[in-house]
């Protein structure tokens, strides 16, 4: 209570005081901020080097180690004071090398069909295949409007495609996800013994995009597959022609045990208030499949590059500045959420807070913007930079979505500030998730000008955002 | 005399009444657009038919013929009310088969370089090979300073690269122009033999981007081709090594007689102002590598597209629109410049006025806003309208560059409107002009969006436009 207390009424005047101001000095250095990563950027030559020589990266295989490895070094190469691990005991989980569906019709076709396990799923019984007929639903709801004998041992297609006319495609994404993340709990609950679900991207095509879904305790853990827009589109229509074909799915994919990783983080530590915490991040796994390009390594290049580019200006921080690769956001969000945790101890303890953070999440495109999540105070002191972005064509500067990774410190008492860099978001989820996500698909210009955008945006707010009035003691 | 006063008294105070006005009611009917777009939208099959059955088209081939056919039917099938083709004689010009360029260094090394001819070059003499050593140089002015017996004889390489700083790859494509445009010419005029120009792109790869280039009356005309950027750099890097290497350049490239085609026309008479044009385009001819997907595949489909949209929404225009189809954009203009001859000559009988119009021509990428190019008033009207488009992520609507095709407009006296789409622009010069600008890079949605955009824009200008006073007679 005590705590709580001290944080509303000492912090949030404090807060209040945020101006709109800033200086033509400002713009001079974002704009060396862009010339130098138009001229000198390296995030593109370290995206290659961490898609292409480690390639996919899932938390607790040996590919996320090498990934701590790489980027450790990096942070030190380019100059952090000091690079650290946090560990964060992750969940482990192999696809296996067997995912195989077809479909026999009556008339004796047999038809494969393009699939992938979703990740965190059982695989078929004993990895043998399970053989039914197929209901088809648009929504998780309509299960419990059928008849419980006709879907007792069937496998269950989710077909519910994003919706085409949203003009966000994260917004699209979010009103699809339920079928992926609860669909296969949804489908044993009345009784189904399978689950496909049709792949959350607005493209065509015979890619299937796996992604994250869990079972709910005390409920039969069923096989879940993500399968391609063709084929799902496909298989609706075989189903038209004959309502009694049947689907074979075979995949061994399983659960491994937990294995203790961590989250990298580099220091720069601040000149005047060494003790507030200002976070820079993306997420250093990845899917299984394809190389993790956009998602998420264009935000670890970024964080990386955030870091390269405000010493390469010269700039000197006030307050220390955190370069975090988190762990594991795909299954778990253990290291974003052990983050959080260890902030709101040096909180309690009077040793650090954690002012604002910003993620990199939405793929290495064009950026557009920042969404923000704050207190009203802080949002408009974040809207009043916007006109020192414009000759860069940024123009979005909006509450929104931030970043799973560091959603977490939402939850500190005193709000600390979050933004999510914004990037175009047409094409992300095409490749997210899926084979296709790989390096060829990142622009080096795109990529660079999210970076730039990046330390431009920090640096503003190192400068100008207030400083809490904490009790923590700045050395 | 009469006719400039008549037009400059009456005109102006018209067009000065432009309030800044829109309603409820439009958004929805842009909300409908947009909706309509990315569920039913043509444009992207459009794209697929024209780039992979016909292919490209430059000026005067016979694919320009299929596409102008092509075109046609298109228009008539979404319900122009009338479909005709305006004549214009266009130059033609032949790439010919033979484009080779050979390094020979003193060590004996022989090196192949990527080229292909600029458009319109000749060929070199008898199409035989000339071999010569080389001299580099950053800017045209540079040649001036260089010894004259230097460069007798030589072939020089124009080697400035696109400026990376510059946000708008456009404007750095225009920083670089003149060595493509007039850098034959130039090195002709201090005696060169042949020029090679660094292909206008940002991107670092072994394709050669052609485009148009003149010449000089009375300058001997010399042989100039594309370098690809990577074989560039090497060629100066070989240089530094070995400053009397020799470049061997054969091109077989030539200039054939003109041929008439011409820009295709779809009119849909306005309800209320018929005689008052709202010109819609792109332009239908394209380079003869690649497909012409971007450059400008996309502005064709985007302008037939707005015909579609805006019938299937229900609108009924007041003002004729006219969906063109310009030729001979890439070599010549002509179609352009035929278009506002017309223009002129209807306004000056009295028959129609041109109040605005609108060019796709930067590519099928996600839609940023527009270039107006008009009065204040008018510009200040268009402003006016940017809260429209804020749900569809639309923040560009400042003054610049519209279009080639629509450009002579701009000298009727009466200064119409001109709009240019802004798409997004990071990545338009990785394929313009190049073998790379195919069908697979344009996005379905991203293409869709700046369909929608036009339609929606289109719809406010024939709504708000003051009718200017012409003593036009509206039947």
């Amino acid at each position: 209570m005590i705590r709580f207390w001290t944080l509303s009424l000492l912090f949030f005047p404090v807060f209040s005081q945020a101006q709109t101001t800033y200086t033509a000095q400002d713009s001079v250095l974002i704009r060396s901020i862009y010339d130098e990563v138009l001229s000198n950027g390296e995030a593109h030559e370290n995206l290659r080097v961490l898609t292409k020589t480690i390639g996919h990266r899932l938390s607790g295989s040996p590919q996320a180690f090498q990934a701590m490895k790489w980027g450790k070094e990096l942070l030190e190469r380019y100059g952090a004071d000091t690079v650290f691990t946090m560990p964060v005991v992750v969940p482990s989980w192999t696809r296996g090398d067997v995912a195989v569906a077809i479909a026999y019709m009556l008339d004796g076709r047999i038809i494969p069909l393009h699939i992938t396990a979703l990740g965190e799923s059982v695989g078929t019984p004993n990895n043998a295949p399970i053989r039914s007929k197929i209901i088809i639903v648009k929504k998780l709801s309509d299960l419990e409007q059928l008849d419980s004998d006709l879907i007792m041992g069937r496998i269950v297609l989710f077909n519910r495609a994003m919706d085409p006319i949203q003009i966000n495609t994260g917004s699209a994404y979010g009103g699809a996800y339920d079928q992926r993340g609860n669909g296969a709990t949804a489908a044993a609950k009345v009784g189904a013994h399978g689950a496909l679900v049709r792949s959350l991207t607005h493209s065509l095509d015979t890619l299937p995009h796996t992604g994250a879904m869990s079972y709910e305790d005390d409920v039969v853990r069923i096989p879940a597959a993500a399968i391609s827009t063709v084929d799902a589109r496909l298989l609706a229509k075989l189903y038209k022609e004959d309502p009694d074909l049947e689907v074979e799915l075979t995949m061994n994919c399983t659960v491994l045990p937990d294995v203790e990783q961590g989250n990298i983080i580099g220091e720069w530590t601040g000149s005047e208030f060494p003790n507030e915490i200002i976070t820079i991040g993306g997420h250093l796994d990845s899917w299984d499949i394809g190389e993790g390009a956009h998602d998420d390594g264009a935000g670890i290049v970024h964080t990386i590059e955030v870091l390269r580019l405000l010493k390469a200006v010269g700039y000197t921080p006030k307050r220390t500045l955190r370069f975090v690769l988190f762990i594991n956001e795909e299954n778990g969000n253990r290291g974003g959420l052990k983050y959080a945790e260890i902030a709101a101890q040096e909180l309690e303890q009077g040793e650090k807070i954690y002012v604002a953070a910003m993620e990199s999440d939405a793929g290495g495109f064009s950026p557009r913007g920042f969404n923000v999540d704050a207190t009203d105070t802080l949002t408009e002191l974040f809207k009043s930079w916007q006109p020192l972005f414009e000759p860069y064509n940024l123009y979005h500067f909006k509450r929104g979505w931030t970043g799973v990774d560091i959603r977490p410190l939402k939850d500190l008492d005193h709000r600390p500030m979050l933004l999510g860099l914004v990037p175009e978001g047409q094409r992300y989820f095409d490749y997210h998730h899926s084979a296709n996500d790989v390096f060829e698909t990142v622009h080096k210009r795109e990529l660079e000008l999210g970076a730039a955008t990046m330390a431009a945006m920090i640096m503003l707010i190192d400068k100008y955002i207030p400083s809490p009035n904490l009790n923590i003691e700045n050395e």
